[in-house]
């Protein structure tokens, strides 16, 4: 089972931003993490992170096109948004798990809606780097049709 | 280490509730399964259940002076309406993880708002059931530091 | 046929209540009227008053259980707060009237929008104690398939 | 007793409009079967139907001064625009009750707000054609002071 | 000079009309007494009322082809819903003054609004029946280009 | 193929009301040049045009009983204020394509919401009075099943 | 009769303010035009403009005690902001007429909201200074209990 | 006189709750002061806590029918949602006053409004516990006519 | 120990003004009895009152340079408007206590909200001038460190 | 004549995504039914399509300096959140017609409001493809000065 | 050149209040700084501070007749609330700079709109009090035709 | 000292977008007179301007990992719109200050808000290019920790 696993904006900047609210892991810390995570279950994630809302889209059309069979993405401040990732995760036909390392309900309250969230199966948030394994285990499972 | 999970009103009627948005699964069945994962992890959870807002605070309160390491919470519809129960928790000291069977951002508007949330570490919308198991491991690890 | 005439905060203070707004009768009274228009039809009806969110909503639980057929609702001021009530009654497959004995659209703002109207079948507001009669009427019509 | 029945726009194609909300009678049985019951209780109802707004004001006047004793009224989509079918209302000191057949509270945001029931003693939603005939009973009783 | 008059919805009930808020003359007599200033002035005032927000419209266009060089208007309801009114009034270069009998800034918040008045030159509200003699006196001295 | 071509308030004075915004044609002239265009595409259009709502609701529930095949509506300031008129148009089964003239986007807040246009198929705006034109040619080809 | 004209910030810049929206006049000509007009009903007029809310309400006390029976008030931009000046008009058993020189509802949407014409018997606006007379005919009538 | 002392959800915490907002007195530290005061003005006071809404309507019911004269009510986190407690309060003809220990104007903007001010005589916040002490000297008082 | 007593607009017409709502004292009358109070506490109460938000603003400076230690504020209806006086109080390091002869919650929405209360350490509503004393009380406790 | 046919964010999956809103035909089929049409007006349509707003931003400035004499433009998702694009297009001097393949009005709320139509002549909604053809009249007609 | 710098309520404060937000300079520091560039520039700089609204539009309408060639202000608390000083700007044809010393944008919701900004050339927020300095070269520059 | 000058959509339009708004400089006029200034300040400037917001995440990044010592901001319209800017100058430590061209508080309600200036520490709008060379100055003094 191929995973593809999407980060938007400033999340390149991950363990260098704001540690106080993101930690101190970078994101490729996470992905390995993630990786070996996947290994295990005899999955595989492939990796992608963009700052440019262009890309994302582009990254998730092409998902659909090739053998990835869900998504777990952290779209950062895209979130908030974006109706144009919304509408492209809608144009694909891929399970997607939400994924936030801070808990954004605490934040500011332009953080606190999401348009992304209705077009996934779910939303994981505050749980920190972890909450991208939890995704994992629950697209896997998902997968399984369990 | 001792878990509470805590379930609010109509979950009880779980598997019998509007099976389109809850599934079949009865509560009985999903605190059974997360009964043994803690088991494997040389932990356990204790359960409790109430339609009473009031129980619910009462419950919450007594966790405070018990062994409680963490909490795992499905606030149900309580979730969107009570403060009390948001004072509850931010009154004890204890690490808590919200969870909901349904994806509430699929739902009507006033199920999007979480009162509870930003007294959690973190919330988890949308996974079904296996929401309560991915808290569980939230709660582990971070009762371990990590 | 059996229906549960189900009663919400402060309606056991009936007649004893500002009674420019609700009138001189008590609960018991309304009651006692109710049975005779049932018995009239050849049903009964079964009555319960709480002050009590959560055991309004174990009745409510109860109701789907037993042999009741149709619920005549007066949620008192539950009806502009309790998501849970809401949800207790959508999650049982029972027809249910609302009835508010005071004329909800002459008063504080907070009082016009009902959170129990969309999971009923109908609503029945201002008519005095006569709409628990009315309601009666309609949810017996209803359970002939009229 | 004499009551006036007042339909708005858009109810003369009862039976024939969206029968998946408003049923397969037409106003003309409804109306039938409303004249038999009151006849039944001594009374006399006279009908009136139109789209046009000015046409009811003009005919809630007239009431006001003629022999009419009480007002149902379903004021159709004018229940949530007319301010001045509203003073019309409130300028004759008759006793009225809105009807609605289907559920406003199910329906768009916009049908959830009645600038009419202010002006009438109560509100019956949702109840089907029905809503006619509890409406005459609550006419009648209220008429006889009780 | 000849200016009309124009009441809108209920004002044909003035007298009859809830006296406390709008006083126990007809409006006939308030058209007299108006007349009567006029004729002082060497002017003339046409008079038209109607409850039907069409035949005002029409009433308004037909001002636009004779010989009306102004225009009293009192929308009644229709001041605060009738944009096709603000419409008809704004497609006809006609200096209008809006006038209120009662004080609409002491009544329901949604009476506070005037869709009207930004098409007029002026609104005079509150000062009864003399508010259209006061207009009359607005638009005559208007029309002297003073 | 039969289309009616409806159009609302204030839609009379065109070419006379306020140009600057509406242009220099008259509703005659509209009109000619869409029934050449439906005569070239063997089809006839029938116009009505009047102020009043209520007379709208009329005209558009006796297409419904007509060989109409589809309607061309712009309802000029009712576009924004009329449930009734959306209420019409819902309980007739008739293809319609909303005009308006002008570009409501570039005008007050008010106009930029369209009650109607969630019932119609489709609307076209701010293209002048060759709006109708285009309506037409869409209405042909959606009666083909294009 | 004694009556106030009382005028708040910047209308002793009238004529040199903006006179696009306010005319060539200064409050010296407004002013003896209306003592001119108060002489000719055999009353007087007593004038106080000021920039200083806390004046302005110390003037309105002042007349309270006084011999003043009636006050014409233009509250300027305190109009939408003053609750001060509102409890201050009320406080004092005078009857007010609000004046405005513009029409304000043409104007900034603030300005649309008088927190003083809820006090006043009646609100002029947009009848330019002529406005301060028709005020003044206004409050003349009402002393003589017309 | 008797004065019934009632304090709602969470308020069993104090001394243990947030300290930081709250204090280190526990609520039967600030009884037993209260008691005193009381006794000094010959006068007595019934404890009454409970985190159930429903058991607080319950405990304003009795009081309604006992010896009670009074009553000092801390509704915690209710003060902001329940419109019941606020019901039964206005149901029973007894002189109130609401205390909160914290200033809740500093707090979340949800914690502003309260929904039990409007139907006591008077509110107290900010001002710790010896706001208790002041609600019962205002009740003393005013139970004497002062 | 000195405490200034602030009051604002409107409140030297204490006894004067709206006796319904503000009762028969004087502002007089009320600053003696407040002297009084604190002379039995070896404290000294120094009074000022004014309609000016500019000179209530110098005089909170004021006490900010001199022996004051606490203040009792009724900022009247600047309460709900001047930024600049809560600016004023944050301005000086000195615990205010905010008071309100009527209960403001019965009132009006926009008197609802204080701009003040959020700098002052509490707040006293709807206790008549009995609220100046008890906040005297409070300052004076706050004052020992109580 | 040359125009630009614009296509936004997740147009490039017509055909492919959700089926039911948007139909079967691809961009390409589109394209190449406009190419045709234009060909027969002895005009010229280039194509451009791109998920990314800065790209869209960059191709409008293009536009601007080329031969482009109209465009065509469907912003997809930015319609309703990118203010960058409306002022790209306000600030190239080019007639625009904004196109909606979907009715908007009949989706999601946030999807009813347009920044883009505001700087464009016109907008076009819910005419599937065809309303790309529509569009492409309307500028051949206008770009002739009809 | 002659610049008047006008500073409104609190900031005679400046250096005594707040210095986490404000810094620790007086407001003379302030001045004798900005007089001191000003004179570099062969211009002069007129200051002026009062915490009355009306002062500081009565020095406005001064400024207006006198020399002053434009206007650097900082209207404190009054940039959120003062209508009649955004007037009074208006009504004098001086180029004004609005100051904020801090970042108004960081702070309480209410203090990011300003109501003096749009009858200003522009505004410097956040920059200390340097921000007047640069104010000063922007009013110069500006008096160059710049 | 090197400061980034970042400039966001459209600003590559200067001089020739709506000259009426933003003046007819070109942005490498603007940057050559910046550097101009900065060198006689012994410092440098380095430009960049994008219409992707990707692209300037991107470079910001890159700015918080090279010797750039702060920022001169003109966001654009993403001033309005994007978080994710926000975010990306929140994760670096540098100062920033926004520059806008226009007066933003005169143009449209949405332009009133920045997302970016609490990021920052101060704003800049409304005087010109010039605010570009005033932003300067500012981050050049801040440097020196004046």
């Amino acid at each position: 089972m191929e995973i593809l696993c999407l980060n938007g904006p400033n999340l390149n900047r991950l363990g260098k931003r704001e540690p106080g609210i993101y930690g101190t892991e970078t994101l490729r810390d996470v992905e390995e993490r993630l990786a070996g995570l996947a290994a295990v279950h005899n999955s595989r994630v492939v990796f992608y992170q963009s700052n440019h809302e262009g890309l994302l889209i582009d990254r998730i059309h092409e998902a659909a096109d090739g053998g990835t069979e869900g998504i777990i993405f952290n779209p950062g401040a895209y979130t908030h948004t974006s109706i144009a990732l919304r509408d492209a995760l809608a144009s694909v036909a891929l399970p997607a798990v939400e994924v936030h390392i801070s808990n954004i309900h605490t934040r500011e309250e332009f953080r606190h809606r999401s348009l992304i969230a209705p077009v996934c199966i779910g939303q994981i948030a505050g749980l920190g780097t972890q909450g991208y394994e939890l995704a994992l285990l629950a697209l896997l499972r998902h997968g399984k049709g369990e």
